[in-house]
């Protein structure tokens, strides 16, 4: 049987998700936590979204399998958070629906980027997760760039190649607003991110709002294919993995197909 | 000349607002801060709101006393910004207005408590300012509670007692909602607020939001006008002072002799 395993984490303390020897990552934790409880020697987790150091996530799902067909419900959820440090908390758990994988299966995910461009803005509260802008943020003209970017693209000058891997994928939505408090957040959403995209694009779009570049550069790096020298990769702090979108039970069979497709192709 | 400092701060670290020898208070990291700005030996600041151990402030006030009629402005801001930790935060910098008095001219204070009351609510990013609670509250049980309590009355129910000082109160506000994620959050606002009031009344309308007590003990614990022995305190964590509220400078002169009175009666 397999469990899904919904999570939040600040990321912090943490050096990423993915597991390493003799380091604090989420995965690690998480893993730990997880064997302990169930009592068994060691497993071993699927994400749907594996962040680098110091990014954060509200809304990260992975997939556990497991031998045998106990089931599982929100008592595990509450000894999950009774032993996980603060910096993590289990949000749901439930059996998987057929067909489930928390990596291939999601449709989206959603990322937020947060920036304080103005020292009035400044909040010890949330000085973790909202990086503390230099500039007043044009979000317009960001916006106006950002435009370039939408659909279906070779994310290549924005992605950190890896042999073999891909760099097309679908950007959804990009778009700066202001939350309540005045807070430039940028809501971006893309089939899948390959790595260091979202900091990328972001580094990238916050050169046109802090009228270091005009709106246009964003595009030509877009088609130039190739990494910017001079392209800054926005810090880890303001960066937040949100959500991630599945499809319903009902159509994750069909799904999954489709996905075995793509699986080989990344 | 009096300048006006606000500012914000996570007050996790801190052992609250008052100043006191060999520990890290805000009080005390701030003057510290403005001494060594200034070149002074030593400044003393006066406070809208002494927040204790573990309670935070998003708009807390204090006025500075100068000799001589340098002017200040963002450049002060920036170089206080420059050397104080990063959980306190100077929001802005300016000369008073002709009778202001931090905490005498203010004509009210507003906290937020917030508590996500729910597992799927938690949210490490944000657990050092909201509460994780226990139980599902009940918000419109502690709304109707919480409506005995508006106005001008004797809080010494709900009052650290502190020998010849005055617990009576003007309560003008005490609401609670849930913010875009869901997170119980109750806005309250009085013209001041006796040492502990706010955790006291949040405390006692927990109780009732968790069905441990019903609406109409609120009540009864105020016209008792006596400390009850079962009512907790609620933790400082989830406190906040949001907003202090002074008149605008052309009514100052004026507020400033009615608060005369205000002063010798506190």
């Amino acid at each position: 049987m397999r469990l899904r395993i919904d999570l939040s984490y600040d990321g912090t303390d943490f050096r990423g998700w993915a597991i390493q020897p003799d380091l604090r990552t989420v995965q690690g934790t998480l893993e730990t936590a997880l064997a302990t409880v169930l009592r068994l020697p060691a497993v071993s987790v699927v994400c749907a979204g594996r962040t680098d150091t110091g990014v954060h996530a509200r809304g990260q799902v992975v997939h556990l399998d497991l031998h045998g067909t106990t089931s599982y419900d929100h008592r595990l959820m509450r000894r999950l958070n009774g032993i996980l440090p603060a910096d993590v908390r289990v949000l749901a758990v439930a059996t998987a629906a057929d067909g489930f994988d928390a990596r291939f299966s999601a449709l989206w995910r959603r990322y937020a980027y947060r920036v304080a461009d103005d020292p009035s803005l400044a909040d010890p509260l949330t000085r973790h997760h909202v990086l503390a802008g230099t500039h007043p943020l044009d979000l317009e003209a960001m916006n106006r760039a950002g435009e370039a970017l939408l659909g279906l693209q070779d994310f290549a000058a924005f992605c950190k190649r890896r042999a073999g891997a891909t760099t097309v994928r679908t950007l959804l939505d990009l778009a700066w607003s202001r939350d309540e408090r005045g807070v430039a957040v940028c809501h971006v959403r893309a089939d899948a991110f390959c790595h260091r995209m979202v900091r990328s694009l972001v580094g990238c779009l916050m050169a046109v709002g802090e009228g270091r570049r005009e709106p246009e550069w964003v595009a030509s790096i877009l088609t130039a294919r190739l990494r910017d020298p001079s392209l800054k990769v926005a810090p880890a702090r303001g960066l937040t993995l949100e959500q991630v979108c599945y499809p319903d039970a009902d159509e994750l069979a069909v799904h999954a197909g489709r996905t075995r497709t793509k699986r080989e192709a990344l």
